[in-house]
């Protein structure tokens, strides 16, 4: 049929299982279609594609609400809500979001990015439901491994105790991101291969009729194990020992079974936990045999092939250079442990993994116990690198202030994906971590130039033995330049002057280096002389250079791809003012107070004003200030 | 014995259990003689005498390693470690930690205060001890209450997965701080009674043998029915299916169990989880009569009659006064619903529970699920009153971001214990509070000068529908100030002029205003006229106020309990320099950048300099410095 077309889904009521089967084929080819042109969560959305479909056939949207949990696998549901003919902008700006967005459309009741929140969500709008007295039902859809989210395990706890009517869908892919991890995972696995046992049943049931009837404490075991018929043979003991009735498991891509369970659901009081197998990837041969996540989400491929579009000889990418020089640390410092929560591959880490695999945990989608995991190594002497990305060390923000930070621990955080991530959007952007991070006592936090800084600087955290230290790090390929083969320590704390100048001090660090020397260079054709310092320790920052500066009387422009408010310019508003540099001009740049959109990473930063050109400006406005007030 | 005279635990090897229960009545009596006078944390540590010292007797501290989860139980801990001779200075200034202090003693060897932090930290030594090859037990005491939190699950599900040695003890006093909640404190309550049953097991073998042989089918049934016994009868089958060896219940009372228990987990492989049951407040009638956690931690009280000894006529708490508040309006607003992460007690919400129990709903130790679920309620146009501690805030950070912010969602965030908390000390101060939410879009922030405008404001954040909006407000209770009967809405970012003066502002809000308005009274006498400016909201600030001030060129203080990087301060930096207010003077006064020990809230600010005659010398030291310069 044509996708385009579809308004909403109530068109699915009336349509046969043949139908469906048909539309799940058109929806397949679309997908597949689509996203070799803008890339996008592929390998997800293409496992969901019956789910979705059945979802929307037997309950009805928005009254009833579905919430896609980490929300990267709702690309069916924006089809069969009226939004395919959006699908050419997809994660592009101004365009379609990747994940559920509340703005979109009225079927889109929870936004999603981050993984685990479902639940919690799912939980509120019952009982909203409930004292409002009205009857949608709830239905959050959940994987395998958001399940391991700390989060959603104190919702199925709270869920379990207060009996709310939500149906859980478990999205059971048997691979989330990266090969899955943690017991929960086992437990999965058993329920999975419980289907082949269902036939036990009647025969249990033959053989307690057979056992000789005796009185008393006999009988009384008797009827024991007829309670245990649950446990053998339901298996879903562990959810439902949390207080869930268990359905499945169910093949994720069988419209008939899908449909009979969803309807068993929807009849079931209580909390139901619906296990739903399916295969990421489905229906596309590159992605169905993905074993290690590369199909996860990618930019364009050729259909044909799969072949990923890529630009040709980039250089490596900021996380593999980070992770690489971990790995060539860890072969002469036998401290080293590395730690991912769920993003082996996103972080590089795959290299270290196969060298040292005793000393490299995934830990699942689990950034908490990731970090505090790290700060318990670090007490025995060890030297934990954990490799986070900015968005998700949110997540483990009391541990790190609470264990890491107050323990004073020599934890190493790798802050990968920091400043701006294009694409995902406003779920992901890594644009906190440095006013969440700045205040917190004893941390080092640094940002490098360039790749080859980026080297040494994880040599430097290696090296730092007085507490933890955070290298952050952007998304995407390095600048290509040459690497030192001796690797070398960073005194901590100081700065770099990267261009003298004496009519302005352009202070900034990281992505946003490049800006400031093209506008010096171009401004020094209008003689304005600007110096420009690398600024890379955010805290602590380079005190002897600063008041140099400040004692000059030169203006200071700082820029930062981070939140202004509490950030690097706040730091350095706040060490003129202690040190009575009271009259210095100071003008910071860097992302204003609102949520920044999906779009490229050029676009954005062309929309918040960071741009070359942007700086040349602000540097013209402060030289006659300047000069004025002199 | 002499507990004073004890310097490490090995005396404990040599004792028998007659002597090992003398030596817990001595402690006992030690315990609620020396707590009577300081205060403390006295249920919990009753409850876990025996357990403490069978595991000090059954293994080696310092080389195994017990982590006291939540910390405060580990007084015992403490007096068996050599530190029964400073118990007199129990939480004060300079004196022992409430918590376990890892430079305190080498037998302290992870720091808590937070909860369901063990699991992890415990996973990190063990890790750490495989890779070096050594041999110590790592021995997490957690309770049934933290073993909710979401780190404390994910912790579970990698430690199984891992099937690393550790011995985890779930102290289940069947009552944390508040009664329990959440569906695993009914597994814990099925295991708890479980015990009544083990009769059956070799009952069971005989009927298993009477089963008739058959081939085929019947006889692989015969098999699973023998898997069953596990299920049936070890009971432990929620953590079976997360991958530890389960041992369980055991009478946390009784040492011959205790160390019988102990060693069975210390000869067996993998993971253990061994259940003991204890009870809170044990051996002291008053406290082991508690039904609602009022013994968990208290001040000083009279040994005979459990009176508490409390000043005379003290005004109602600050948490008390916003619950009732929130209640009182709950009558007419039927969108109102609160939420406590197991503090029901703390927050003063069991009148607002006691009337509205559909709308109040405690989730346990369980911050993050707390707030989304909040977020949730909040899409569905209810109004969630999410009263939480600042320090239990940090733990929610992502949630705040990622959820409630991002999504720009009615929460109503009540923080309370904001600012200094005083004796339960660093791991507990609300200092971070304005740094981390400070620089998230979307979210109000205010607190309150004095109770009546507390009231005020807790109306305004319910009228409040733009958005999450949140109350600070201090720990203990308030001035005692008469509250208008009337409450009133206070305009978002607006300030309020509490003296008029113009040599220079002070800019301050909550508990610093006082000092601020007393320095001010004596300045005057020097001739010094202070402008004091009750700075109520912190975002978004009185801009009018703020472009008045600063075009007067006054030189401006600002004063905040709570850190300075990133902090109130900062935002009028930011403010001054964004407005081209450069040549602006502003001194900020606040926590500076390290951790805050406990004592006194009076002696902390004095240690780092939060007093009037701090803001007095301060001020005189600005004002020539204005002079000077203008």
């Amino acid at each position: 049929m044509d996708l385009m077309k579809i308004k909403n889904p109530c068109f699915l009521k009336s349509m046969s299982t043949e139908e469906l089967v048909q539309l799940s084929a058109d929806i397949r080819q679309f997908l597949i279609e689509k996203l070799s042109k803008t890339g996008g969560h592929i390998g997800p959305n293409l496992g969901v594609v019956e789910l979705t479909i059945a979802l929307h056939k037997v309950f009805d949207s928005p009254k009833d609400k579905f919430l896609w949990d980490v929300g990267h696998q709702s690309y069916v549901h924006k089809i069969l809500t009226g939004r395919a003919c959006e699908f050419d902008t997809l994660r592009q700006y101004k365009g379609l979001c990747g994940f559920p967005k509340r703005s979109e459309s009225e079927h889109d009741v929870w936004e999603t990015g981050h993984s685990s929140t479902s639940l919690s969500a799912a939980m509120g709008m019952a009982i909203a439901r409930d004292l409002k007295g009205t009857d949608e039902y709830i239905i959050p859809i959940i994987g395998d491994g958001a399940l391991t989210g700390g989060m959603a395990l104190e919702a199925l706890n709270h869920i379990g105790h207060e009996k709310k009517d939500i149906i859980v869908v478990l999205n059971d892919n048997e691979m989330s991101i990266a090969p899955n991890v943690g017991a929960l995972h086992n437990v999965l696995g058993r329920l999975r291969t419980a289907g082949k046992y269902r036939w036990v049943k009647d025969e249990l049931e033959m053989l307690l009729k057979k056992i000789p009837a005796v009185g008393g404490k006999l009988a009384a075991t008797a009827e024991r194990i007829k309670d245990s018929l649950k446990y053998l043979l339901v298996s879903g003991v562990f959810f439902e020992e949390l207080g869930f009735t268990y359905f499945g498991p169910v093949d994720g891509h069988n419209f008939d079974d899908l449909i009979e369970n969803l309807h068993y659901a929807k009849k079931t009081k209580g909390p139901v936990l619906l296990h739903v197998i399916t295969k990421k990837g489905k229906g596309y041969h590159p992605a169905e045999n993905d074993k290690v996540g590369t199909w996860h989400g990618t930019g364009p491929y050729k259909i044909e092939t799969g072949d990923f579009v890529k630009p040709v000889n980039a250089p490596p990418s900021w996380s593999e250079l980070i992770s690489e020089t971990v790995r060539k640390l860890a072969r002469e410092d036998d401290r080293i442990v590395a730690i991912t929560p769920a993003m082996p591959v996103g972080s590089k880490l795959e290299g270290f993994a196969s060298e040292f695999p005793d000393r490299m945990y995934d830990v699942g989608i689990a950034e908490q116990h990731a970090t505090t995991l790290a700060a318990g190594l670090a007490t025995q002497g060890m030297k934990p690198f954990l490799a986070i990305y900015s968005t998700f060390l949110q997540r483990a923000y009391d541990q790190v202030v609470h264990d890491v930070c107050r323990q004073n621990l020599n934890v190493f955080f790798g802050i990968d994906r920091a400043g701006l991530v294009g694409a995902d959007g406003e779920t992901h952007q890594g644009v906190f971590d440095i006013a969440f991070l700045r205040h917190l006592p004893n941390i080092v936090l640094m940002m490098p130039k360039d790749e080859n800084e980026g080297q040494h600087m994880v040599y430097t955290a290696i090296k730092y033995d007085d507490g933890p230290i955070a290298l952050r790090f952007p998304r995407g390929n390095g600048l290509g330049v040459k690497l030192d083969e001796e690797l070398k320590q960073i005194p901590i704390g100081t700065w770099e002057v990267l261009r003298e100048g004496r009519d302005i001090a352009i202070l900034t660090f990281g992505t946003t280096i490049p800006m400031a020397l093209e506008a010096a260079e171009k401004l020094a054709k209008e003689n304005i002389s600007v110096k420009v310092v690398n600024a890379r320790f955010i805290k602590p920052m380079d005190e002897k250079m600063l008041h140099e500066i400040l004692q000059t009387n030169m203006p200071i422009l700082t820029i930062e791809e981070a939140v202004l408010q509490g950030g690097f310019g706040s730091a350095v508003l706040e060490f003129a003012h202690d040190q009575g540099y009271h009259h210095a001009v100071i003008d910071r740049m860097g992302i204003p107070d609102r949520f920044i959109e999906h779009g490229s990473v050029k676009e954005l930063l062309k929309e918040i004003g960071l741009t070359t050109a942007h700086v040349i400006e602000r540097v013209q406005t402060m030289i006659p200030r300047k000069q004025k007030r002199a």
